[in-house]
C-alpha cells in the first residue's frame, strides 16, 4: 500500500450532481484528481476551465475532463467527457477542492515518541504525532489531529475534529473548538502586551500635554490571568497568534478565518465568521463585528470597535470605531468613498497651487489697474 | 495533589497592605484569585471594579469581594468585604494579576525527552521541559525554565530564572539575560538580511540616478559573524525575532518589552525600558534611544536613530532620526503636530478647490469689466 | 577537540590574493577572525575599517591587522600588518564573512531522537538534528543539513546542500532546492487563504454597489491542492511562510532572499534573485518579476504584477500592475518621483489656503471698489 495514496475516483456523473452541472460526452469517466489546466498530470483529471484564463490554456492540457462554464466552447475531441455550470466558479472549485483533496498524512493514536502527561484526556480517534507535547490535564477530543511537534500545555483544550499543523502552540488553560484548522507555528495563549509605569508614564502625558515629560525609568507588568477561546470551524494561518486575556478571555468566533502573520491583542474579540487577511494586527481590547472583513496589512487600534458586516481595505488603519456594515480605508481610516475622494483631491493639488499663483498674478493686475500703486508685489509674499 | 494548583488564599487586610488601599467591611474575608466581575468563578475572588465599565457590572458577579476606585459607590450588602483605592488603578492591577497569577506547569531538572549536550550546563533549579535541544557548551541560569520544545543552540546562554515558552529558538553563542520572558516560537539570532551585488546594484544606481539601470543578476550573501545580546527583564512577545550583527551583536537592552510578530533586524541597537508594539519592524542598524515606546505596525527605517524618551506613533514609518522626546507619526514620520495639521489640511483641499474655482471666475468677470475683453477664458487652463 | 572549533588561520598575503587587495606590512601574518575593530577579541583577527566610521576606531581595537580603503591612513606601528582595497567593500565583506565564518553546528546522519518514517530517503551527508521529524516518501539530499526540531513532511523534498534552522516546517509534497537556508520557525506549504460565500458575499457586492447588503454568514473553503515549490539558494527569513497554492504551485525563484516575518500567498509566483525585505506582504496570486526589490513592510495586492527589475519601497502598497524597471512608493503606490512630488505638494497646503483667503480679501475688495456692492461677503461662503 502506498504511504501517500491517491484521492478516490468519481465518475462525471456524480460530480455533475454534486455540483448540479450539466455532463457534456461520458458521464461514466472517472476522475481522480482536479488541476488548472497546464498542472495536470495524467488523464484521469478534471481540469478547471471555468474563468476565460484557465479555458484559454485548455488545448495545452493532459486531463481527459474538463469542467467549462455554460455556454463556453467545449472540445470533445480532445476531452472524453465535461462538465458545464452555471453560477459562481469558485462555490463549485470549493466543493471539488475539497473531494479530491487528499487526506494529510497521519496516524492514529500517540506516537511513542510524544511526550503526553498521564492526567492529559486524548480521546479515542485523536491522532497524537511524533514529538508532540500534551501538559496536564489537557483533554484532545475525538478525531483531533495533532500532526507532529505541537504543544498543548496544562488544562488546555483542543476540541473535536481539529487539526493542529506542526509548531502549533496552545497555552495552558486555552481552548479550541471542534474542526478548526491551525497552521505552522500558530500561537494561541502567549501572555498579553500589559504594562503599566508606576508614576503617569510618557505617553499618558503626552496625551494629556502633547510633550514628553515624564519617563518611563520603572515598568510594571500585568500578568495575563484569563485565557483565548477560540470556537469551532476557525481557521487560523501560519505564524498568527491570539494572546490571552487578563482578566477574561480574548475569544475568536465561531467560523472566523484569519490568514498567516496576524496578531490578535489581549481582551480583543472577534466575532462570528470574520475574514482577516495577512499581516494584520488587532490590537487589545478591540472588538471585531460578526462576518466584518479586515484587509491585509491592516491595524485596528485597541479598544476599538468594527461594527458586523463591516469592511476595513487593505492596509488601514482604524483609529475610530467603525459602524455595521461600514467600509473604511486609509490612513486615519475614513468611509472609502470620502478616502477615495480626498486621494483625488491630493492629485489635484499641483494643478491648483499653479492656479492659485495664476490667480494671484492677475488680481496683482486688477489692483494695479484698479488702484495704479504696486503696494504688494508677488516676491514679497 | 491537583496538577494546576490554586493560588494561595489573601485576606483583604493583606492585600489593603500590598495595595495602600483601604478596607470596606470584614478584612479578614480571604480571597484566592482577582477576575473581572463577570468572570469571576466563585465567591473567593476579588472582583477588580476600579473603572465605571467593571463598576457597573458588579451587581451581575459571583464574586463576594470587589476593588472599587476611593469615593465609588459599594454595596455593602452584597459583598463580605471590599478595598477602596486612590489613584492609579492599572498599578493595582498589575500588583494583584502578579499576586495571584498562577504558576506555569513545569518540572524541575531536565525532562527525559529532552536533548542535551554533555558539554552544556544547566544550572541547578533550571528547568529544561521536554523534548528541548541545549547545544554543545551552552548554558541555562539557575531557575531558568525552558518549557517544551525550545532550542538553545551551541554556545548560547540563558539567564537565570528567564522562561522560554515552547518553540523559542536562541541561536549559536546568543545571550540572554536574567529574568527574561520570550513568548511561544520567538527567534533569536537568525542570520541578518544582507546581501551585496558584486557591482553596483539596482537600488543603489537608482539612488544615484533615479532609474534603475543596473540589474541584480548576482547577490553575494553577507554572513553575520556577530550574535544577539538581550538584557535582563527582557520580554519578547510571540514570533518576534531579533536577527545576530554581522560582524558586533545586535543589542535589546535591560527592561525592554516587545510585543508579537516584531522584526529587530541585524546590527540594530534598542535600549533600556523601551516597548515596542505588535507588527512593527526595525530595520538594520537603528538605534533605538532609552524608554522610546513605538507604536503598532510602525517600521524604523535602517541606521535611523530614535532618540531617549521618543514616541513613534502606530503605523510611522520613520525615514530620518528623530531627537529624544519627540513624538513622531505619519508616514513618512513627522513632529505629531505637523502631522496632525497635514491631515486636517488635507481635509480642506476639496473645499478650497471649490473655493478656488469660485474666485477664478469672479476674477473673470471683474478682468471683463475692468478691461471689457476676455482674453483668459476659463476653458483654456 | 573543542566543539566548537575557531575557523581556520588565513594569512594576509592570502587573503590580498581572495579580494583583489594590496598587502602592506607582514604578508605573512595570519587571522583566525574578522570583526568590527571594536568586537576583535585579540591580536589574531583583521579589523575590518574600511568605511570612515570603523576606521576612526582603529585606535581602540585589540586586532593585530586591519583592511582598509585604499588610501585610508594606516598604522604601522599599531598593527602587524593590513590590507588595503580599492572599490566596494561589502563585497569584500562578503567575501571575508563567508571565509571566517564558522560552520553551524551539527552531527552528520540521523540524530537517535529524529523521528524519520523508514520510507523517506535521506541521502549520504545530511544531517538530521535532534527531535526533527521527517514524514514518510519525503527526500533530504546529499549535505543537507536539519539543524534541530525541523519538519519535513510527507512527500516533501529538501534539496542538497540545504540548512534548515530550528522550527523550520516543509508542508506534504512541498519542495526545496539546493543550497537554500531557511531560518527560525519559517513555514513552507501552510493551506493558501482561500474562502468563497455560497451567494455573493459582503465585498463582491460591495465592490459592485459601493454598500454592504449581503452578508458572509456561510463561509466555504477552498482546499489547496496545490504545493510550494522553491529553487535553488533561497534564503528566507525567521518566521516567514509560503503558502501552497491552490491547483499548482507557490513558487520562489532561484536566488531569490526573503527577509523575517514576510508573508508569500497562495499561487503568488516571486521571480528570481528578488529580495523582499521585513514584514512584506505579497498577497495570493501576485507576480513578482526577477530582480524585483521589495522594501520593509510593502505589501502587494493579490493578482497584481510587479515587473522584473521594479523596486517598491518600503511601506508602499501597490494595489496596480507596475511596469519592468519602475520604482513606486506610497499608498496607493505611484511612480516614486510623482509620490515625492505629491509628498511635497501636500506640505504646501496650509500656506495655499492662506493665500487664498488673502486673495479671496482682495477680490472681495476690487469687486466693492468696481461696483460698489457688497453682495458676496466672506462669511457666506
Amino acid at each position: 500500500m502506498p504511504l501517500l495514496s491517491p484521492p478516490e475516483p468519481h465518475s462525471l456523473n456524480d460530480l455533475a450532481e454534486l455540483l448540479g452541472a450539466e455532463v457534456i460526452g461520458d458521464g461514466d469517466f472517472t476522475v481522480t484528481a482536479v488541476a488548472h489546466p497546464v498542472f495536470a498530470q495524467h488523464r484521469e483529471t478534471l481540469a478547471l476551465a471555468m474563468d476565460k484564463g484557465s479555458h484559454a490554456l485548455l488545448d495545452r492540457t493532459h486531463a481527459g475532463a474538463a469542467i467549462v462554464a455554460h455556454g463556453t466552447e467545449f472540445d470533445s475531441e480532445r476531452f472524453a467527457g465535461g462538465l458545464a455550470i452555471e453560477g459562481r466558479s469558485r462555490v463549485a472549485l470549493s466543493l471539488l477542492s475539497r473531494l479530491f483533496s487528499p487526506p494529510l498524512h497521519h496516524v492514529p493514536g500517540l506516537h511513542p515518541s510524544a511526550v503526553v502527561d498521564p492526567s492529559a484526556k486524548v480521546r479515542d480517534g485523536a491522532s497524537v504525532g511524533p514529538l508532540c507535547v500534551i501538559g496536564p490535564e489537557a483533554r484532545v477530543g475525538p478525531g483531533a489531529v495533532l500532526l507532529s511537534q505541537v504543544t498543548v500545555a496544562a488544562g488546555a483544550e483542543v476540541g473535536a475534529g481539529s487539526i493542529l499543523h506542526p509548531g502549533v502552540r496552545i497555552g495552558e488553560k486555552c481552548s479550541l473548538g471542534e474542526r478548526c484548522i491551525l497552521h505552522h507555528n500558530v500561537s494561541i495563549g502567549a501572555d498579553g502586551f500589559g504594562f503599566v509605569t508606576a508614576e503617569e508614564g510618557s505617553i499618558e502625558r503626552a496625551l494629556r500635554t502633547g510633550e514628553v515629560t515624564a519617563f518611563n525609568f520603572d515598568i510594571l507588568r500585568i500578568d495575563s490571568l484569563g485565557n483565548a477561546i477560540v470556537g469551532d470551524n476557525v481557521e487560523i494561518g501560519a505564524g498568527s497568534c491570539v494572546d490571552r486575556g487578563t482578566l477574561g478571555p480574548t475569544r475568536i468566533g465561531d467560523g472566523t478565518k484569519i490568514d498567516n502573520l496576524v496578531q490578535i491583542g489581549h481582551n480583543a474579540t472577534v466575532g462570528e465568521n470574520v475574514l482577516i487577511a495577512g499581516n494584520s494586527g488587532v490590537a487589545g481590547s478591540a472588538k471585531i463585528g460578526d462576518r466584518a472583513v479586515i484587509g491585509g496589512m491592516a491595524g485596528i487600534a485597541d479598544h476599538k470597535t468594527v461594527g458586523d458586516d463591516a469592511i476595513v481595505a487593505a492596509k488601514a488603519g482604524v483609529a475610530r470605531n467603525i459602524e455595521p456594515k461600514g467600509i473604511y480605508a486609509g490612513f486615519p481610516a475614513r468611509p472609502i468613498k470620502q478616502q477615495r475622494s480626498l486621494e483625488m483631491d491630493q492629485m489635484r493639488i499641483g494643478r491648483a497651487l499653479r492656479r492659485l499663483r495664476d490667480l494671484t498674478e492677475r488680481v496683482d493686475r486688477l489692483e494695479q489697474g484698479a488702484g495704479g500703486g504696486s503696494e504688494e508685489p508677488e516676491g514679497g509674499e
